[in-house]
């Protein structure tokens, strides 16, 4: 407990006395007010009241269906979970299923990997039930350090690793290690994903924005990021951490090898704890996805000493790639470089919440420990796996098609199963440009170009454009999208992010007609 | 995001770069480090050290088992959870085991209530694996809702419940809205559960501790409230609210009407956020469970006016009473009073986290709605429920009987299912005495009163004495428990909290044993 003080107690006290009740918006913590998370924000809830009034079969709405296409929530939508996966957790909720392992065959199709697999799991954990060990299971910390040796070609250590209930909450951790004052600064790229910013207000911390660059595929620009540490260090922040997200959200960013050594060159000057958000690093279908584990660990066997001392934390989940369990909550990250005595205090912040769903922890150590070829489930896992992917990399070709065939649009092709689109208005009085970047990611992050006349009706409801923009989609489409400045975005562009997960392209049409109509009423 | 500060930047600065790395302890959030957590400390790493080594076939140690009686976690010992909710879960999992509901029945004893009650949820949450409504699946709250309105005999309402990962998550939750600054407080019991402590120095928040009354069997006097609250409010605090433990941890001591109308009384002069910890609400086995929800409606009832706008937040879990499902993060709080601007940041809060583990949701719907008589699973289900009941009474009454066989030792007969044991040296030369309270409650939290010497050679390791004692306990026998300083003790007593969930009595035994040796050696 922290020592008292004395200030401002009265005016506060009298506040409160004069309200109704002790607790309204001008008096809670401010820092949970200021603290901004559009992907489940106003429009979220309008979306989902939408929703249930089409479902008590409400007509006045112009529009039959709401599309989910704020989240990234795969199994919301048509995504169908991995059947391996799911056999063996109905196993570790119910273990009484294991004493008829030929009815499991017979009648239900459970293969001897998918029960041997349940109870190695129930052997370590005892009941998905019981709290588990802080940093999770340890049979299942041995596993995920295997995957991390077989990715990387590095050792890692189980003790290192802290599963988590998503990625969100390990950094969240994270976060509320580092920022240890109003000084305390982390750089994280503009557009981001809003968690980033979102904590750091609830931490009374700074963040120190590094812009990426749209011309450039979204690239991380290292003399972006030299300059925005450079203004916040003579600003008197002390910068502490960079957050990279890899391949990015929104963006779909990818970094190749030298891109990361510019960012682990920087941590190593700057002392610079680097959180690798790295949830989506299966999402990549061109090239290969480096890991600033291994990339890390390279530099340092080619220039010993350099790098010895970066603290480097990186976070995977099983909410994304073709696993998309996020309802589980599983996750994990991984400490390099840590001093000893503040991962003690990382463990001691852990438990303070006891530990993560064990049935979560679970998932993970089967994601990262897919059946292997020849095993009996091998064959059918690797079919799923590969149809999720197949299905999403159609999807992108049917969203390229939809495009293809609406006035004044233009793209490139898709070369990737995920990609990401800039749209953009080429001349005023036309409709949109499309353009795509071949990368990985799961979202789309178009660039909108809004007439005067409607940026001042947005700016008559005290809103920024783009949301405007994106309030008046879902009134007219029933679409939900995240305006792009939920996410950061370079002084005077807008944006909007979608996913891609939803089914047909009837909604890519919905939106393409809104903007259409949208542009004439306000040019 | 915050103001920037240049307080300080270039002291802080100066010692990170003179650091080999940017993070040392002495340079982390300081809140971090304030925090304690005894529960998952240094015994209890050191517990499960010596369970590895006792797995590994280590001969060296003077036991050959490990008690975990530091923490509340029954499925961890004996306690099989209730097959009803584990049916359920595993069709969950699973759903495409619903494709053979026959073979279901036949091999596997599934009645048609647990593939009703699967549909129903699906129907709700889509699949497990996807991200549900940030506040908990609707139709999982309307459950919540009944429940209440069941328990109180008044309304609840659905948009007022907030789904949690386990009630320590609510409770994280509520505290960072209520601690606006270092000048708040928030009134805390003591002894308590270190989840508060913890969360308040993380949040730099002020603990204003009441103490709870022993020789009144741990009863909580409106006087000893008063005078804390008073006094804090002296010393420049800011009294914002109160937690109320009721059935308390770790003393067990259970809350009357008038009790917690003295509560609500202060609650409404002093407008104080009332935080009811309920989630032992079924371990009452003397007497009946009143809810603070219940007691207020009453009260509004009774005085019109007066109580009208008391604000409370009300906890229950997965974890505890007969359910014991700790592992699988269910839980929930119920906003009673709030400004609607208030409860519209909290779920903004509680978004940034995106939603509590789906699963776990699903699984508090079972608790909060079980099978109904008449329906083809309530036998089981209620034979269940019972024998775990009846189990504990058991555990209970053979502790009680192995006491009675130590010499030296006196107890009341156990009453009730949990029992809460006081165990006091009556002379100073004798063994321990031991008193048990008629109350509801999963713990003892004996007091210990240890010699001179003893408190001497704590010192010298720098340690609390039961700190002490209890690490020469565990180094002794194995027994894992929490010394009394975990949870705040009154001044010049000492106690330890043990669950009472480890099955046989060989431990106690081991306790007694070790207890009569430690006095002796340093008498």
């Amino acid at each position: 407990m922290s020592a008292q003080t004395s200030v401002s107690y009265t005016t506060k006290r009298t506040l409160c006395a004069q309200a109704t009740r002790c607790l309204n918006p001008d008096n809670i913590n401010p820092h949970v007010k200021e603290a901004k998370y559009a992907v489940r924000g106003e429009l979220a809830v309008k979306a989902e009241e939408y929703r249930v009034k089409l479902a008590q079969g409400d007509k006045s709405l112009p529009f039959d269906s709401v599309i989910f296409a704020n989240i990234g929530n795969p199994q919301q939508l048509d995504q169908k979970p991995i059947t391996f996966f799911r056999q063996v957790l109905s196993l570790l909720e119910n273990p009484l299923l294991l004493n008829n392992p030929e009815a499991l065959r017979t009648s239900f199709g459970y293969e001897q990997d998918v029960i041997d697999r349940a109870k190695v799991l129930l052997a370590d954990v005892q009941s998905v039930g019981a709290y588990s060990h802080s940093q999770g299971a340890p049979v299942i910390r041995n596993s995920v350090a295997k995957f991390i040796e077989g990715r990387d070609g590095f050792p890692a250590n189980p003790s290192d690793l802290f599963l988590c209930a998503g990625a969100s909450s390990g950094v969240n951790t994270i976060l509320n290690v580092i920022c240890n004052g109003p000084q305390a600064g982390v750089l994280v790229p503009i557009p981001q994903y809003p968690l980033y910013t979102a904590t750091l207000s609830l931490l009374n911390a700074q963040c120190v924005p590094y812009l990426l660059e749209e011309e450039k595929a979204w690239g991380t620009d290292v003399n972006a990021i030299r300059a925005s540490l450079e203004k916040a260090k003579s600003n008197g922040t002390d910068v502490r951490s960079i957050v990279v997200i890899n391949p990015g959200n929104p963006t779909g960013a990818s970094l190749g090898a030298d891109d990361i050594k510019s960012v682990l060159d920087i941590a190593a000057e700057e002392k610079l704890v680097v959180i690798a958000d790295e949830v989506y690093q299966t999402n990549v279908f061109e090239g290969e996805f480096t890991s600033f584990k291994k990339r890390l660990r390279q530099l340092q066997q080619e220039q010993p000493g350099k790098y010895d001392n970066v603290e480097l934390v990186s976070l995977h989940s099983v909410s994304k790639g073709m696993v998309g369990e996020c309802g589980h909550r599983g996750g994990y990250f991984e400490l390099v470089g840590f001093d000893p005595e503040v991962a003690a205090q990382i463990y001691k912040l852990v438990s303070i919440g006891l530990c993560p769903p064990v049935i979560g922890q679970c998932l993970l150590e089967m994601m990262v420990n897919p059946p292997k070829e020849g095993s009996p489930s091998h064959e059918v896992y690797q079919k799923e796996y590969n149809g999720i992917r197949d299905g999403l990399h159609q999807r992108a070709l049917a969203l390229y098609d939809a495009f293809q065939k609406m006035e004044g649009v233009e793209c490139q092709k898709p070369q990737v199963c995920y990609v990401v689109f800039k749209l953009t208005r080429s001349q005023p009085t036309s409709v949109a440009n499309i353009n795509i970047f071949t990368q990985g990611a799961m979202y789309l992050f178009p660039t909108i170009t809004l007439p005067p006349k409607a940026v001042e009706a947005a700016a008559e409801e005290k809103r920024a454009a783009d949301e405007f923009y994106c309030l008046r989609l879902l009134d007219a489409t029933g679409v939900c999208v995240v305006p792009g400045s939920g996410f950061g975005q370079k002084e005077n562009t807008l944006h909007f992010r979608t996913t891609f997960l939803a089914p047909g392209t009837d909604w890519v049409e919905r939106i393409v007609k809104f903007h259409a109509e949208f542009m004439a009423k306000y040019k």
